[in-house]
C-alpha cells in the first residue's frame, strides 16, 4: 500500500488493523558516467514498493536526497548536511507515530546515511515513540553479492548497475561501462588512501577519478534481477519478525 | 533534463551554460475522501518536470514532505516540523550553489510551505548565496481559477480536484466527490473561526469535520488541464525572466 | 492592568481570577522620512494598553524589536533574525503558564511578524501548554480601512500615518507627507516585483527608494482616531470571546 | 536621540557622524511589595535616555524581559531562558552593525543579565563585529552606595527602591517599606545559603519569603536622585571614553 | 571511589547505598611562564580524588577542557565555546541520573566555567532531574587565602601556584617566578580596565603581558598544603552537608 | 610533549616548529565484571603518550568521555548524546587551529566514537580549519589482532582485556575472566540480533547479560605488550606520514 496514493479514510482502515510502515531512503549523487544520479534512491524505492505489494504494509513516499556531500566534487550531486538529514528524517519519522505507527524499517539504499539512520533510530527507541531499523538491500544477501562478481564496488561498481539494468535499464548508459571501470578504481583498498589503520580519505574525489569502483562490466540485468528477488525475500522476512515482536520487546531493555 | 535521470558528466554540460533549477515541492497530508494524500507533491513535481521539459532547464528531484501539522488529525498525513523544513531545503538548496547554480525556483504546490521557502530565499539571498524564489500556480492564474469555479477551495477542492483529474485521474475517487462536498465546509469564511480580525483556527480540523473545503462536484479533468497549460505557460515566462536577469540585480540592494 | 507597574501580590490577585494576557509586539524599523522608527511598536502598545483599561485584563510590557530585515537597507532598522525572535517569544509565552495564563493575545502590529507569531502559538497549542493567537488592528476592520483611503499603503502609508497623528501627532513630520507620497511607490502592484504569479522582492528597497507606499497625504488624525476606536472595540469583542471560552476547546482537536 | 522617535533620513545623519549606541536592557519581575515588576527596565530605560539626551549619542528602545528564572515563583515574574535572550540581543545588536554601529554599551539593570550581556559582547567582538560592553549604574558608584544604606539589598532593597521613588514616585507602594523589610531578609548572606564556599540556592526564593533583601524604610528619593546623578556622570564619561577609542584599540589582541 | 577504575558490578554496590557524585571539572590554559596548563584541571583533580578517598563518595573522570577563550592569545590554551561546554556538562550529568544520581558538585577550580556550571545547574534543578552545585576551593577559605597572601592573583598568581607547588612540583618552574610576577601585574585594579564601572577587558591579553598576576614569589609548598588541607575539609563537609539533605529540600520551591 | 604539563612560552617553541597534535578519546562505560570503566579512555591515552613521547609530537589531554548510551543499563555509564560530542570535539579542536596546528590525530579507542570523529574531521576539513583523521589501534593491526585470539570481542573481551592487563594490571579482576566469559556471548553473530541484513539491536544488554563478548580467559599482559608495540609504531608511522603531506594536499579535491 503506497501512502501517497490513498485517501486518508482507506489510510484510516490500514492503521486500524497495522502499526509498521516501510520508508525508503536514498540519495541524489554521482554514479559515475553510465548510471544516473538518482540510482540510490531509486533503488531504494525499488524494493520499498516492491515489498509493500507483496506483504501489504505502508510505503510511504521516498526521501530522494541524504548526506552525500563526500560526492561533491561531481556535477549534480545533491546533499544535505548530516545533522540536518537526522532531525529532518526523525521529525517525520516520529510523527508518523501519531497515526499508530510503532515500528519502522528505513529501507536505504546509500551507504552514506547508515549511521545517520541508526542515530535516529537510537533517539525515537530512546524515548520509546517507536522503533525503527536501517535496513540495506546487499546487507541481507552477502554471500550472493559476493558470489556474483570479482570486484563489486561498492560505489557505482556493477552490484549498483545490475540492480539498475534491472530496475530502469533506460537510465544505464551501457556504453560508458568499460570507460566506467578504466576511469575508476577497482576498490577502496586499491586507492591506497588507508594509512596504518586510519582511513585518510573523505570523498570519493580522494578515490577515484570518475567516482566509481569496481568492474561495471560484470553486471548484467539478469544478476540485477537475481539479487532484487532474493533481497526482497529476505526484506519480506524482516517485515514478518518485525510484525510479530510484542512491542515491548523492541523497547530499551531494563537497567540491570 | 531531470537531474536523477542523468550522469554527472552530462550534468556537466548542463552547468556548464546554465544556472538556473527548479525545484518541486509539496506535502504528503490528507486531501479529503475523494485525493490521494500526495496530491500536492504530485502537482508540484507534475508542473516542474513539464516545463523543465518545455525549456530545458534543470529540474530535481521532489520534496514529498512538508509543512503540515494543521492536517494531523487525518489519518496519514506526514509532516516536518517547521524549523526541520526551513533547515532541510535551506541545505540542498545552499550545496546546489557548488555547482554553480545561481538562481532557483521552488515550484511548490503546498500553501504551508510558502512562508518557509521564502524563509530559506531570504537566508540564501542576504547571504549572496544564490536567489530563490517560490512559486506556486494557482497563484500565476487567479483570474482563470476564480473564474473555473464558484467555490475553489483551496485545500481539496475542486481547484486541487480537476488538477489532479488532469494529471493523475487514476487516483481521484470519482465517487466521493459529493460525499467530499457534503462532509466539508464552502469556504474558510463559512467555518466562521476568523473571530475579530484573529484566525482562532490552526488545523484544518478546526474548520472542516472531512478536511475538505468548497465543492468538489465543480471539476472536471477539462478545467484541470486548461488550468494546467495556463499556469505551465507563466512557469515558462517566469523560467525566461529569471534566467535573463543578471546576478547583481538579483542580489539584496545596497545601503541607501 | 499594566504588568510592569504592579507588584506580585497585586499580580497575584489577578491570576487569581483571570488566566488571559495581551502581548503588544512592534518591530523598529524604517517608516518613511515623515513616521517614526517605533510607528509599529508605538500602535502595538496603543491598542493593548487601551483595551487592558477598557476590560480589565492583564498586558505586558512591549517587544519592541521583530523581524525587520527587509527593511534593513533604512538607517536604523533594528530586527532579530526569524528564528531568534520566534525562540524569544515562544520562551516568554511559555513561561506566562506558570503563573496560570491559558491564553494570550499577541497584539501584532507588525506585518512581519505575523506568520511567526503563528508558528510560536502553534508550538504551545500543540504542546497544550497554553492558546495564544494573533491580532492585527487592520485585519479586524478591513472595510473601514477600505473606505478611508484610496491606497492604504500598507506600509508607512496613509493608513499607519493616520495612527499616529492620532496616537502620537508630535512624532509625526507633516511637511513630509507630500515628499513621502511622491518619492514612494502608491502600492506593491505599482512596483511590479510580482512576476508570473511569484514575488520576486524581498525587501522594501527592491520596490520603494524611500521605503514608503500609498498617498500619506490622505491621512488624517480623525481618520486615526475613528480607526482606534473601531479596532479597540474588536479587540475587546475578541478578549471576551476568548475568555468566554472553556480551555479544552481551545486545544487541538482530537485523531478522527 | 531616541532610535525609536527619528525618521530613517534624520537616523542618517547621525550615523554619518557617530558609531556609538546605548542599549537599555532590564528585566519584568518581582521586585517585593512595595516596588513594580518593570523596576529593572525602568531603571535602565531612565539611564540610557537621561544620558543620551546629555550627550546626544543614540539610544534604542528597551529590552524589557531579560534573564529571570530566579524569581518565578512570584506572580507576574516574566523571562526567557539564558541561551534564548543571549541570541536575541546577539541577533539585534550585530545587525546594529549593518548601520555602521561599532561601539555599543549594554546600559543594564538587572544583575541576571550580565553575565549573558559579556558572553554576548564577546562572540561579537571576537569575529570583530563590534564592541559592546556591558554597564551596570551600582557598579559605577560602588562607594556612594555603600554609604547611602546599611543593607542595600541587592534585590528590591534600598538601593532599588530609592531610585525608582526618584524616576517614577507613583510606583512606589510607600505603605509597604515596612512589611517588605520585616518579610525579606537583610542580605544573602543572612540567608545562609552558602554552604562551605557553595551557592547552594537557586532562586530568590530559597533566601526569602516575600522576595526581596535590605532594609527598603532606608530608601528615600533624595538618595535616589543623587545616585542618578552621580551614575549618570559616569556613563557620561564612559561614552566619551568609549568614542575616543581607535576601533583597532577595541578588537582582540593579536596571538603572542 | 574513582569511577573510572571500577567495574559496574562493584559501581552497582556503590549506587545501592549512595546517590552522590563528585565531578572535577577545570581547564587547559597558559598560567604564566612558570605553570602548566593544566594547573585548573590538576588542582580540580586533586580535591575531587581526595575528598573522594576521605569520604567514599563517587567521583568521576575529570573535564580537562573547558570555557577559557579569554586565554586564547596565548600558546597552547584550549578551549570550547560555552554554549558547547554548557550542553557537554549538561549531557554527561543528566546521564548520571540513569543510575540512581541525584545530587552532584561540581568540583571546580577555573573561574571562567563558573556561571556555565550554574547554568546547567538551573536547568537540571528546574526539570527535577538531580540537584548540582559548583564548589571552587579558594572560595571556601577566603580568610586563608587573603591572609596567605598579599596579592593573591587571582590567575596563575600565588594561590594557585602554591597548589601546584604542594600537588605537582615537579610541574612548576620555580626560576621563572620572578620573571613571572615582573611581567605580569599584580592585580586586576592594577590593569586600569574597569571604566566607569564597566569592564571594559575581554581577554587576560587586554590586561597583562605574560598571562598572570600577583607575586607568585609569595607561594610555597607549604602554604598550597595548608590550603589544600583546610578546603578538602570544607569540601568534606559539603558532602556531609548535602548527602543529609531529603531530596525533595532540593528541589525548587513551589510558586508562592 | 604532553600539552598540560607545559607553560605557553615552551609551548609556543613547538608551535613554532609543528603543526601536528594527537588528542586521545575514550569513553567511561561498564567493560564486564572484570575491566575498568575507564577501559577506553586509557588505552587511548596509553597509546597517545607514548607516541608523543617516541616522536615528540604534541599530546592534548584525554577526553575522557564519550558517545555511549548503547551502554547506559549498566551502572556507572557515563555517555554524552551524540550530537554533544561532536560539537564539544568540534570546538576544541577547531580552536587548536588559532595557535597553527593544521593537522590532527584523533587518538581513539571507543568504537562508539568513530563515526562522530569522522563527521566532526569533515566539518573541520570542508571548511579548510584543519585536517583531521580517525585513528583505532585495533585497526593498525588486524591481522595481530586475529591472530592472537580465537574471539577477539569485541567489546571487553581478550583484545582490551590484554591491552589494560598490560597496561594498567592493577584494574583488571583477573578472577572475574571466566566469568566474564561465561556470563556473555562468544560474538555479535552468537547474539543473534542480525535479522535479515538489518542490525536490529541498540545497546549492549540486547547481545550480553554481562556486557562483554569473546573469551576474556585467552587474555595475556604478553599478548597486550605485543599489540601495544606493534599498533604504536603504526601510529608513529602515520604521525611521520601526516607530518610529511603538504598542507594543500589534505584540504578537499578541486570540483572536477
Amino acid at each position: 500500500m503506497y501512502l501517497a496514493d490513498e485517501t486518508w479514510p482507506d489510510l484510516g482502515s490500514y492503521f486500524a488493523e497495522e502499526s509498521l510502515a516501510l520508508v525508503p531512503l536514498g540519495s541524489t549523487e554521482q554514479h559515475g558516467p553510465h548510471l544516473p544520479e538518482g540510482t540510490d534512491h531509486l533503488i531504494a524505492e525499488g524494493f520499498a514498493r516492491e515489498v509493500a505489494d507483496r506483504t501489504g504494509y505502508l510505503c510511504t513516499p521516498t526521501i530522494n536526497i541524504g548526506v552525500s556531500p563526500h560526492h561533491k566534487q561531481f556535477h549534480g550531486t545533491m546533499w544535505v548536511d548530516a545533522p540536518v538529514f537526522r532531525d529532518y528524517v526523525e521529525s517525520f519519522t516520529r510523527n508518523l507515530a501519531y497515526h499508530g505507527i510503532d515500528r519502522v524499517i528505513f529501507v536505504n539504499a546509500h551507504g552514506g546515511n547508515v549511521d545517520h539512520l541508526r542515530e535516529v533510530g537510537r533517539r525515537l527507541r530512546d524515548e520509546e515513540v517507536l522503533y525503527a531499523i536501517e535496513w540495506m538491500w546487499n546487507d541481507s544477501i552477502p554471500d550472493l553479492v559476493d558470489d556474483s562478481f570479482e570486484n563489486n564496488g561498492p560505489h557505482g561498481g556493477p552490484k549498483e548497475t545490475a540492480m539498475i539494468q534491472h530496475l530502469h535499464p533506460e537510465l544505464v548508459h551501457d556504453d560508458e561501462l568499460e570507460s566506467a571501470r578504466d576511469g575508476g578504481v577497482p576498490s577502496v583498498e586499491a586507492a591506497n588512501t588507508e594509512k596504518f589503520g586510519s582511513r585518510t580519505f573523505y570523498d570519493a574525489a580522494d578515490n577515484t577519478d570518475n567516482g566509481v569502483l569496481g568492474d561495471q562490466t560484470d553486471a548484467t540485468a539478469e544478476k540485477g534481477e537475481e539479487m532484487f528477488e532474493a533481497a526482497s525475500e529476505q526484506l519480506v522476512k524482516l517485515c514478518e519478525w518485525l510484525d510479530d515482536q510484542p512491542f515491548e520487546d523492541l523497547t530499551p531493555k531494563d537497567h540491570v
